[in-house]
């Protein structure tokens, strides 16, 4: 039986300010990308996120980003590798810390924001992510970008020993080449959510995109990133993960399937 | 044989600022306690001190202390047991990530300054801590204040089923009661290098310290703080530590000895 | 005519993440008192904020608070006076560049939360927030607690030359010397919208508040404090501006009318 | 009689940390560029180094950089023109607080680091810098690079109708056209004091440069950046100062003669 994964961003809230909702969206993925810190979250609200992510039987992975909290971490810094790999380090065991006082594993790393972005096809940092990724724990998958970038990561993952995942954006244009297409082009992002919710589909069940060119690129699918910052956007969600098992394709966390 | 560790703080340099001399210092102390990037210490020098540690075979600590890097974690912050407890862990699994990326094991965990300071004794900030360590590790030190608030400590340690280590401060005068003279008394810090060299050696020789009225205490201790701030308290140091050799006794990390 | 301020937190957003209905509750207050970043607030929330002040004829005033976000500045921390009074007078000069930028006088400073909670009756804290103000500018009024220690800030704001003004809290209860109920006490916090509209009307109208052993007090009153987190908070302010408008009192910038 | 200053960066310890000799180096300079507390720099650091500059008759400037802290503001962030300016008028805004407090006027405003480098010919950010400096205070001078961008920054200072102060480097290179040379290239650094001390004084005397190729070219230069991080920086100062008073020429701070 197929099998396919539902990531969303969480854990984004600081301190006394609230962002996403959480609550609401946890019962339709399945895995939880969980900040750090760094970008956003603070230690209090990662103990209680692990702990909600336990609740719901999602997975816990840690989303380390820039430390830049007034900017969300959408901002490039010019780091080093070795800065990179010690932030993600730094993070990802911060974030390992809740998954064991919660006694679940940690499942996976996914970069955040402009750390995920100035990444991908980077060799140089996907390299200093991996690092402090196996470093940390080999057993944790590292979450990616699939597409245009995958046999590069790919490669360097095997190198490393640990496992990768991909995943895909349903509401995001992608180019021939496999590439999300530039935010600043017309139509880079997908607001209907009709639309969205077909193209995750077709992404769940076929593992293809329909490119801005028309043409279908068949690409590894593992996880679709989804949102949850708003209630239409939880309602996407439901609508998406009803459509995918309506077609009789398992919704789990990627730690059941990715070996 | 007997045994004793001599602890000592590192890592508390932060981007382009020095502090401390810790690699002149490290040949003399068995264990380190690493700032975690709260109140002293990033990412990066985590990395170099946890490698500078192992090099060097001594035990790698973690160093939590409150949130506030202008104050170097030494004033006070109204924080509930939750969050000391989530500070903590937060913190510990930073630390935990860099022993993990050089293949070394996570010694201890010594909270720092006014963290220190306020948990002596107050039985809820103790179970805080102790809940934070025994979450992410149950094989890590709880490295405590020995002499009065041993008791306690020793009974929640217990309770949660960690080990926990008692230290004492050979530059510090000792109440009848076994506590720590406060730093606002006169003679509360003992500044002759000579008399606190021959009160180490009595600590790791004896497990004894003479108080403030000139009684002799008993309390176990199972490592004895040095300071590696300038080229004066290196050399102090390093005279403590050929004194207790000279003594036949083993100067080793906790870790060896800590059951 | 009589005259009075409303006064109300603003500018507490922070980057990504929103707090307070500012644009809603602009329209019924006087006075903001607007977060500088140290405990809310950033840059960019400072710019929009007095911008948006100044749009409604609302005198912008200084928020300062303690260096500590994920706290929301509710923790005490203990400083020294000088810290005191640095923290404050970095936090007033960076908001008052932003009142240079559009042109409007910084007509107050309120101190936030756990740093105003901690200042009141101590002298050596009012004294420090005081040398703060004078030293920055002499025309800005310090916005201090009325009732029991009204006098010990009257004797220090003459003696430093600047000018204060006092306010009360229509949702709070007060002892009969004059003080802020504690709010571990059952009935501190007055939740009925209805009572505290009625409190605001007599504090505005006669000067008086009735405490918690049904005694009426008088106290200088120039400013009433609200809220604007949520929308039946802007509808309480509502209310009491409509209420005192009523009874023909000019609800005007405390600027206006403290000399 | 002929005019120069000599501008060098102060006020870089934060907290426990000391960074720099500003003590020892502050006699031989005449303005200060202190740091705000966003790249280095804290409250109380700002304040005792406004009193320095003071007691020195050395003319007080902010040193405003990006929030990056453990980066020391030398790395690139991505900020919008918005957030630039706002960054800008925040830091200035709290620095002259402190010229306030000590009674002395803030004298100048000089981007740090990766500010200044990235702002050096890029019209949108020399823009927001010059709208936050004009906007918080119209009578403080923009220091800037003088050389190829000069006629750039002269018209938006122009018609921002504040003053500008242009500097150079006698320790680095200057390409033909009046640019730094780019720090990767060999020799783009100068570390022969002697030649940096000869350079220093053709610079004051004669306004002009040796440039890469050998050419000589002339330029406004009204400040020289020197730099008191170590003994032999600062003894460097010391020379450079000799010489130029050697030459009759005036050591004075900007403030006295750019009009």
């Amino acid at each position: 039986m197929k099998k396919i994964d539902l990531n969303c961003d969480m854990g984004e809230s600081v301190g006394a300010w609230t962002m996403g909702m959480d609550g609401n969206v946890i019962p339709y993925v399945t895995s939880a990308n969980i900040a750090c810190g760094y970008h956003a979250g603070d230690a209090h609200v990662m103990y209680k996120t692990v702990k909600l992510a336990k609740e719901h039987g999602v997975g816990a992975g840690a989303h380390p980003g820039y430390p830049d909290l007034v900017g969300f971490g959408r901002r490039n810094m010019d780091c080093t590798p070795e800065e990179i790999r010690d932030y993600v380090a730094y993070q990802v065991g911060a974030l390992k810390a809740f998954c064991a006082i919660h006694g679940v594993p940690l499942q996976h790393v996914k970069p955040h924001g402009s750390l995920y972005n100035m990444s991908v096809g980077n060799e140089a940092m996907i390299r200093a992510i991996v690092e402090a990724i196996a470093g940390v724990d080999r057993s944790v998958i590292y979450l990616a970008l699939g597409g245009a970038q995958a046999s590069l990561v790919t490669r360097i993952t095997m190198e490393a020993g640990i496992k990768v995942a991909f995943e895909a954006f349903p509401d995001r244009a992608y180019t021939p080449e496999g590439k999300l297409a530039p935010r600043s082009l017309p139509g880079a992002v997908i607001k209907d959510p009709k639309v969205a919710a077909e193209r995750a589909l077709r992404m769940a069940k076929e593992g293809k995109i329909i490119t801005t060119d028309g043409s279908v690129l068949a690409m590894q699918i593992d996880t679709i990133c989804v949102h949850g910052d708003n209630p239409s956007a939880v309602d996407l969600v439901r609508q998406i993960r009803a459509a995918i098992e309506a077609e009789a394709i398992q919704v789990v966390p990627m730690g059941t399937f990715i070996k």
